[in-house]
């Protein structure tokens, strides 16, 4: 079963309404926003990534999520392996960095044994409130998608954290990822549509837009590399758009965001994805972004 | 790194006041109770247990948590792994049982690849509202301890699903728990605390002691045992309270309960846990209940 097929059989249980018919990251119960997210070893994290970055993350993914929502973070549960005592008290450190850094504090939460040899599997779930909860399905015809910081760090990341050679801010851009919560805050309450590029800018682009129930066009020439990124990877910014774990925020609005970022496309009437550069078409790759159905890749 | 031993180091991580220090099953933010619970395949389950079983545990065993605080179901978040197609079918078959029987709606979610041969790992998060949720911590000197149902029937039922005969309503017991919700809700304004056994009866009972800062006196010929279990394991009072998985509601109130239950013990000043029957003292056994840190009992 795919993971679209598994999905869409979820959609046939009874679902609540502020589920909000699972189209979207988060839900909204009781004036609370919620998220989860698991990570799992040799799937979202390489098993060389230190602990002390799989515990941040885990928790910083899961802000990335609440940051989409314009949400004040209320805190979180987390549902943990018991593993070996280096690898444990490096977690446990890695937890106090990343709640620490976003003031962000512990709810609840559950720790498991796994069976030997067991690949470790962490959950994540993030409670937000006040939250403007722009949903992913909002855009409009003539919007503009606009997008936070650079793309394609964390991509350029995974391959240094693989063992290609590269600089250590590339790296912490795929093990440290920064949620955007600030940014999120200012954003919520004034743009069209909102949500976190974590699988890859063009298919959360493309998802934003089939969502909406309209097409988008991407300026790949507009789309924000760092100068690291270049320097590492060259001028690529179609593996750029495609690598996913950016954690920027994605979002589509008629009006100059309050925040820095980048316009890289436009909504408009119609159905699906297109590319262009320099005014030129560009067609689209085989692969948007991640897809769970793809395990090769290691994400 | 013991159970213990981590969550002492999670309780130095900056805790929510909901959180109760993490001394409790759940914890209540915003008006709405939380609790979370790990399945982990060859751990909780055994991995022959049917998916669409395994599913109604990991739905029922989050219920009896919010029947423990007396809440009223708001719904669930589910973190699941992608698997064989025929698993995931009869998965998505045992979600929707348990769901329909305790009027249960999907708030949102996470599904996740596994590394071939990798462990199965799920998570739900239980929400519920309207608590009274009595804390664990509230025995008084002088109270009686309760529980609902019957003892042990879960822990046979492991027995028979790991091969021994014996009849189909232990299995039961064991693969398809009973959240007392309607008990929950009727006791949780009345009583001075209350949890679900989960671990197993006394080591249960000796913590809600301890969180009390009480002693505990369980008379062992109380512990109330069904036919079944009788005709399957004998008078073994001892075996049933030891076993786990109950997902009885176990309280502490000085008067006569509104609900269908069996007065088990006392509470007293002073600390510990100690067992008698017919009047005479019974030595505690070397293991109270499933420990996390004691990898070789399957749970």
């Amino acid at each position: 079963m795919t993971e679209a097929d598994f999905i869409a059989a979820l959609r046939t249980l009874p679902l609540h309404p502020g589920a909000r018919g699972l189209t979207d990251d988060t839900a909204v119960v009781g004036g609370l926003v919620m998220t989860t997210d698991t990570l799992v070893e040799g799937v979202h994290v390489l098993s060389t990534d230190p602990a002390a970055d799989v515990a941040w993350k885990l928790v910083a993914t899961n802000l990335s999520d609440l940051a989409a929502k314009g949400a004040q973070v209320e805190g979180i549960l987390l549902n943990l392996p018991l593993s070996d005592p280096v690898w444990d008290r490096d977690l446990l450190s890695g937890l106090a960095e990343v709640m620490t850094a976003h003031d962000v504090r512990l709810i609840g939460g559950d720790t498991v044994s796994l069976p030997p040899g067991a690949a470790r599997v962490l959950t994540c779930t993030a409670i937000g409130r006040d939250a403007a909860a722009p949903p992913r399905s909002g855009a409009r015809a003539g919007d503009s998608l606009w997008v936070t910081g650079t793309i394609g760090d964390a991509g350029a990341g995974l391959a240094i954290a693989q063992g290609q050679a590269g600089p250590s801010s590339l790296l912490a851009a795929y093990r440290r990822p920064q949620p955007r919560l600030a940014d999120g805050r200012a954003l919520g309450p004034v743009v069209h549509a909102m949500m976190d590029v974590s699988d890859g800018l063009l298919i959360d682009a493309a998802r934003m837009a089939d969502a909406s129930g309209l097409a988008v066009a991407i300026d790949l020439a507009a789309v924000p590399l760092s100068a690291d990124y270049i320097a590492f990877a060259g001028d690529d910014r179609l593996g750029a758009a495609t690598a996913g774990d950016d954690y920027q925020l994605l979002f589509a609005t008629d009006r100059p965001p309050p925040v820095a970022a980048t316009r890289i496309g436009a909504f408009a009437a119609g159905a699906g994805l297109s590319l262009h550069a320099d005014g030129v078409a560009i067609p689209l790759p085989d692969r948007l972004g991640w897809l769970h159905d793809v395990p090769s890749r290691l994400r």
